[in-house]
């Protein structure tokens, strides 16, 4: 008996190019809540809440998800990318600087696009990029050496680019921009090398700058009372993790990272606005609308760059726009966002730095907590209580969700002189000095999953683990938690009340958020795990 | 509601260590026909067929796979190894040059040996190692500059190492070694470099040289016949892939690679014994039993480096011990094993090297093929209709399962002078032009999986593919295939007729065999893609 079979699924997946149309357009931005295809822009949608209309995959069926396909990087870099998907193709950066335009369906690549970098870039914490923004035919990025580039959606060629900062002097784009209408918005990372940041809007057809807005006020700019002599020109103040947008308001809201140098606040008097800050700007002019300013003065590296989640409810009696944040400082922050009005402010894990908040939410600072030459214990640690990776917020339980490191120290250290020279670090400390390196007598911390009521600040329940997480959460309307861990594990959880539903291991730090989308009509849950990206769905 | 939830799962991943007490015996392997715990050696057996009497997953389940565990390779070469695993532990190579030790239920890692490679070293095809043996205590690996290592099971601290050859002369070990009795055994790679190749038994323990047999017979050796002038000393001869046993018949057997040149034989006139054959020895002395040469004075970089398949069965009249032999060279043959008696030989994919065979199975040129200034067009391609990844052969369905190259052809060059020197290529060719560089004019050919009758040489069935493959087969007792392609794919088929009933996509060229084994109770399925390691079975 001769029987042939041919496999025309194999060879569909080898030839058939899928139609390169993807396009978003602002409005479709705007509308992404009701489109659960899609996953268009860094955060999912404007509000940021890592949440999705969606619920193919539910608590009955999660713990039959099957690996739909991987996409392995061309370098062993650590991703720290969240992709976007548009139309069934999925743009995402992997290290040390490339986007990639892959089928959301099958992982097949479409192109690459390969930014050479030059031979020694000056960052703090690795070459990563956290990924791209897409309007109309364009994808945009920024890459470490400095240039905001546009690439045709459907090739992966270069459109335009502009060089935006200067790397020689510790300048570097990592974040994913944000589109808001005809306006592409990034800024930089360099917190570590003295510069003074801003965040930046751009023509998206031209590349011209429309508006700057510098987070360390010069001479004249509101704000600039608060440093004192020189401290300004280095202040810091970057802004590496992409914000988030209310276009009822037309409020752009961005994390604002720590002031410089790092742990020498000695050398920098005053608050040091608008450092370890939100601002909320307008996004057509860049003019402030208001601030609220987390940590004052701050002495840990406690940058305030994570992604603010915007949500509507009743609170304290009347419904209001509020916006939700927990923060590095390890305080969970709820202000009103018309104003920044401050309405709660609680730890959400352990912190020593602050005695409490007054009633402005401003830190009453306890004493003895200040860097020092033999090195200050301080809860959190210089990697905060929580950081860039994505917190979630769902409508369905009204519960905030975020990745704690409960109760992770850090030893911080000062008294060393410090001397700006541009490109080099300017933080105060010998760098191999700031990690807890008497970790082998001491144990470094745990850290969850808490779900922080956001009426009370107190947590619902918390999902416990050993070791602390870098991974960001993704909610679901089917009530389902996504996330992963240091170790490599991808899991589900009851977003209700923290039941571990389904569990796998990539083999890598999970140092980004996971995000869903649908393609062929399926659900599909991408995350990744060390230098790959992993997809998974149902089976058919 | 505070509702506090632990996660004594990942807790347990976090902390717990298996205890590393796997230990493999002789006798252990011999028996491992009888034991789907382990997969203990190379081929999983001795008898090389990549077969396993293990069901858990079957025709009717296999599309429930999930994935169980990554891990990701610590470069970005693409891995060649097939693991063994052994009581819980997985033992695998990763490029360039390093031995892990995984937990087979998690993948995490117990130890990881790195070998530091000199900044150069010869080889021709890239960085790789296909694998390690184990027995007692230790871990055997071959690196590519020339050592024989034997490392701590438990720890991966080095025992012992032996410099065996010097890859300044093109010599590089690279094979998995295998354990016969109380012996390692172990060839080297370097068939472009004109080495002269062999075979060597260590004392397991020791590591002292027990017997070499020379591949290529020096004066006084006999087939040193079949070697003019001095091209016996450079003549290849390679030995790079594992072999298999025969415990009754207590025989040896190996496949043997190509002669040096590769493509230049007017420089080496006679059959260049043992130089594409496979060889039988007995194991404990070394001794040339019997062999059979399948290309001989090959033109076209034949190797016969394929795993030999030892298989029993009624054939022409009576039960036999035979060999079932897949080759480069594009025909399948039937040896007696016991002497080497040639019963079949056909041609499995598409050849215009030979009119065909002779009586004794030496095959007759055809006119026209051999390398020539302008580039003769030859099919098989340099790369073979088939390869170094395992075939499979099935007790029950009585099928012999290899990875076919089914119309892949070479252009094949030569008229470049060849000069010896050593340490550098010696292949009779500029190595650019040996690919099929007029791809873009022609197609390249197709891929597929064959099934094939030993008692005719006919294709019972085929699963076609548009593009060839590098991934070896692994058949088990449900009547299941697992194969890979070049691609990344990652599935499974029907063993009784090529029905494809299950696939996933791994991101990364397959370019090694797929194994399976025991854990925690459950079956699993381990390969390799890409840079990293994937292991999939059932939900509990």
């Amino acid at each position: 008996m001769m029987k042939f079979r041919y496999l025309p699924l194999l060879a569909a997946f080898v030839l058939a190019a899928s139609p390169l149309l993807a396009q978003v357009s602002y409005e479709s931005i705007l509308g992404s809540d009701g489109d659960p295809a899609n996953w268009p822009t860094y955060s999912g949608s404007y509000h940021g809440q890592h949440y999705r209309e969606i619920d193919q995959i539910n608590r009955q069926n999660v713990a039959d998800l099957q690996l739909s396909w991987v996409y392995q990087g061309s370098s062993t870099n650590t991703w720290q990318s969240t992709p976007i998907v548009v139309d069934g193709v999925m743009y995402v950066t992997e290290g040390p600087d490339n986007v990639v335009a892959l089928d959301a369906v099958t992982g097949r690549e479409f192109w690459k696009h390969e930014h050479k970098l030059p031979a020694r870039i000056n960052v703090c914490c690795g070459k990563i990029n956290r990924g791209v923004a897409l309007l109309g035919d364009l994808v945009y990025m920024g890459t470490l050496d400095g240039y905001l580039k546009a690439l045709d959606a459907k090739t992966g060629r270069l459109v335009w680019e502009k060089k935006i900062v200067d790397n020689d002097e510790g300048y570097a784009l990592a974040m994913a921009p944000l589109v808001v209408k005809d306006k592409i918005i990034i800024g930089p990372a360099g917190g570590e090398y003295g510069i003074r940041g801003f965040l930046d809007a751009y023509d998206a057809k031209t590349g011209e700058r429309v508006w700057r807005f510098n987070t360390i006020p010069g001479p004249g700019e509101k704000g600039h009372e608060t440093w004192e002599n020189d401290a300004w020109k280095t202040g810091g103040g970057s802004a590496w993790v992409t914000g988030s947008y209310d276009p009822e308001l037309n409020l752009l809201y961005w994390g604002v990272g720590n002031p410089s140098p790092d742990w020498n606040p000695e050398v920098r008097p005053g608050d040091n606005l608008y450092t370890d800050s939100v601002i909320a700007l307008n996004p057509d002019t860049g003019e402030l609308q208001w601030h609220f300013q987390f940590t004052p003065n701050d002495e840990w590296d406690y940058d305030s760059v994570q992604v603010p989640v915007l949500a509507d409810m009743e609170y304290q009696g009347r419904q209001r726009k509020l916006m939700l944040w927990g923060n590095r400082n390890a305080f969970f922050y709820v202000l009103d966002r018309t104003d920044g009005t401050f309405l709660l402010g609680k730890p959400f894990a352990k912190q020593t730095w602050a005695k409490g908040l007054d009633d402005k939410g401003r830190p009453i600072k306890a004493p003895g907590m200040s860097p020092s030459e033999a090195g200050t214990e301080v809860f959190p640690s210089v990697q905060g209580a929580t950081n860039w990776y994505a917190p979630a917020y769902s409508p369905r339980t009204k519960l905030f969700y975020l990745t704690a490191w409960v109760d992770y120290w850090g030893l911080f250290y000062t008294g060393e002189p410090v001397v700006y020279t541009p490109g080099n670090r300017y933080d105060g400390s010998a760098v191999a000095r700031i990690y807890p390196d008497a970790m082998e007598e001491k144990e470094p911390g745990t850290g969850a999953i808490r779900a922080l009521d956001p009426l009370s600040g107190e947590a619902r329940w918390e999902f416990s683990s050993l070791g602390v997480s870098e991974s960001g959460l993704l909610a679901t309307s089917s009530d389902l938690l996504f996330s992963g861990s240091m170790e490599g594990h991808f899991f589900a959880i009851d977003a209700t009340n923290g039941e571990l539903l389904w569990r796998t291991q990539l083999g890598g730090r999970v140092a980004n958020s996971p995000i869903t989308y649908m393609a062929n009509g399926r659900q599909q849950v991408t995350v990744a795990s060390g230098d790959s990206l992993f997809t998974f769905r149902l089976k058919q």
